[in-house]
């Protein structure tokens, strides 16, 4: 009779945050990605054409951590219309050591959006000038405002910009983001307006062509482009990721299949098999990461099966420490 | 607040039998997989050397059922060393309109064990001689229990011979078998003397040399392979399927992985690009099975995703029907 937790979104939404300990944990697991034998297969993708539906499941065992997750995310595109979100998803946490199942956390996507937000911020700790203090977001939906929270945790952040296509959003996004940070939040007229004179800049568009183009960028930025993670999206051109000093993946392997680095290669500007920086060899002082103050660095997230395991560990690791979820017994 | 149901393994043992709405069941989806636009992606793979842990997670589309699974199946073999089993595993249903979670099937391996006997049941309807009545079933474990029962379900059995490498776990499976089904059920002392004049020989084992040679076989009778579900098990001697007049696959990608043409490929016996029989295509009709009484057919199942969302729909179906599992919100 296997012992297990079941942890709601109400459940976790109260013993994990988006807060230094995630970021903590994300990191670790970049590092482990760099130095450990972490095993990461290849993403399982079922695709519904027929309900514009499309599921996503995602593993990774990481050596010292306990606990692995298997992540199930689905995106039903038609869902809207029927009153209920697009995405939603839950994690399976098994044990490392026996494959039991630990806990079910039936999150809605709810850990996918901290692990995210936590690696934005990993990449910004480890490739943008410690002194940035300007952050320009692009979008305005869930990510680009738990973004700027999480640029906030590892920058003196005092002020930010948001460009979104909706500008009422925008202005939305701008207005909340003000109150709970503390900070001066504007919404920028447009992407240049936004993006000139930040320090750090973070795109979370589904957007299908670029938004970033290179004249938009300057020396000594930090570019994160976190949305990009399936063939068709785009945000970064192609001349801006060769324009970079330094480009970083997640997972070379993922972008150079899914990520803005797929659409450079495909632009003929990169060479499929060259060398490619991983941000996990950044944090583990593997390679170097920015090199100067007037580095352009960019970095192209698109999502891995370590971040999931990470979270998924931390938020098992919570509930048993409060008590926290429903046992259940199968 | 989606809603879903959760199933542990004594609810499902309630409500799921090895009948023949589960043989209907797994027989409709291998139909469609050969009449439909079946989506079932690469198996998913996961290994932990350090534990002997694997993990392999499935999952079919199939048009016209409303639901899908994805499963997880964990074994870790150094397990029984800690009083665990090394098996076991769940499924988790969506809506295939939604992708919202419609069930959490904690069955511990039980669907799994159903679906797989019901697959047996499946190729035997489809290619034993209908006045088979001996059966010879290869291995003493559940699933050589469960493969008796579901050959008596769809042919006239009357006596079965088991072997395996241990006998006395042969001789207990014999005389539970016996009393269970109400036929005369016997250990063999030799492979040889198990499978001569059985009409279906069932193998069941994990078997990583060949227990069936080809001299063990005879005109008119049919085998199942069920065994093989990786590289490196193997259950009939190449030989003996370049012998067989027909030879069918569950998914020929996976045989020609997995699956004992898999070794019957590697042994050059057998062109890896060959045209191969499918039990869907066999079921359906769109291919002739079995011609003639004294036809040698085998069948090679290695374990379809399709089977898996067949039989986790009718649990989810039967638990609406019956309000069995308890409800919860995330």
């Amino acid at each position: 009779m296997p012992r297990m937790t079941i942890l709601t979104e109400a459940d976790l939404r109260k013993i994990v945050r988006l807060d230094l300990d995630a970021v903590a944990a994300v990191e670790n697991a970049f590092r482990a990605l760099a130095t450990e034998a972490v095993a990461m297969p290849p993403i399982l993708r079922l695709d519904i054409p027929e309900h514009r539906g499309e599921v996503d499941v995602k593993t990774a065992y990481v050596p010292g951590i306990d606990g692995f997750a298997i992540k199930i995310s689905p995106g039903f595109f038609d869902n809207p219309k029927l009153g209920l979100p697009s995405l939603n998803g839950m994690m399976v946490l098994l044990s490392s050591k026996t494959g039991l199942v630990e806990a079910l956390l039936l999150d809605n996507g709810y850990l996918t959006d901290i692990r995210t937000a936590a690696a934005g911020a990993v990449a910004a700790k480890h490739l943008s000038r410690s002194d940035s203090s300007v952050a320009a977001i692009i979008g305005a939906g869930v990510q680009a405002r738990l973004q700027l929270e999480a640029l906030k945790l590892v920058r003196p952040i005092e002020t930010a910009r948001i460009w979104a296509r909706d500008a009422g959003k925008a202005l939305q996004a701008a207005s909340d983001l003000s109150e709970k940070l503390g900070i001066k939040v504007e919404a920028a007229s447009d992407v240049a307006r936004a993006v000139a004179g930040a320090d750090i800049i973070v795109t979370t568009t589904p957007a299908t062509e670029p938004i970033i183009k290179a004249e938009h960028l300057a020396p000594g930025q930090h570019l994160t482009a976190m949305g990009s993670d399936s063939e068709h999206k785009n945000e970064i051109a192609p001349a801006a990721i060769t324009h970079a000093d330094l480009y970083v993946a997640d997972s070379a392997k993922q972008t150079r299949r899914l990520g803005e680095l797929h659409h450079a290669i495909a632009a003929g500007l990169i060479n499929a098999d060259a060398d490619t920086a991983e941000l996990g060899a950044v944090v583990a002082g593997k390679i170097a990461g920015r090199l100067s103050a007037r580095d352009l660095t960019i970095a192209d997230l698109t999502g891995t099966g370590v971040q999931d395991t990470a979270i998924a560990t931390l938020a098992r690791d919570r509930a048993r420490t409060v008590g926290a979820g429903t046992p259940f017994e199968s």
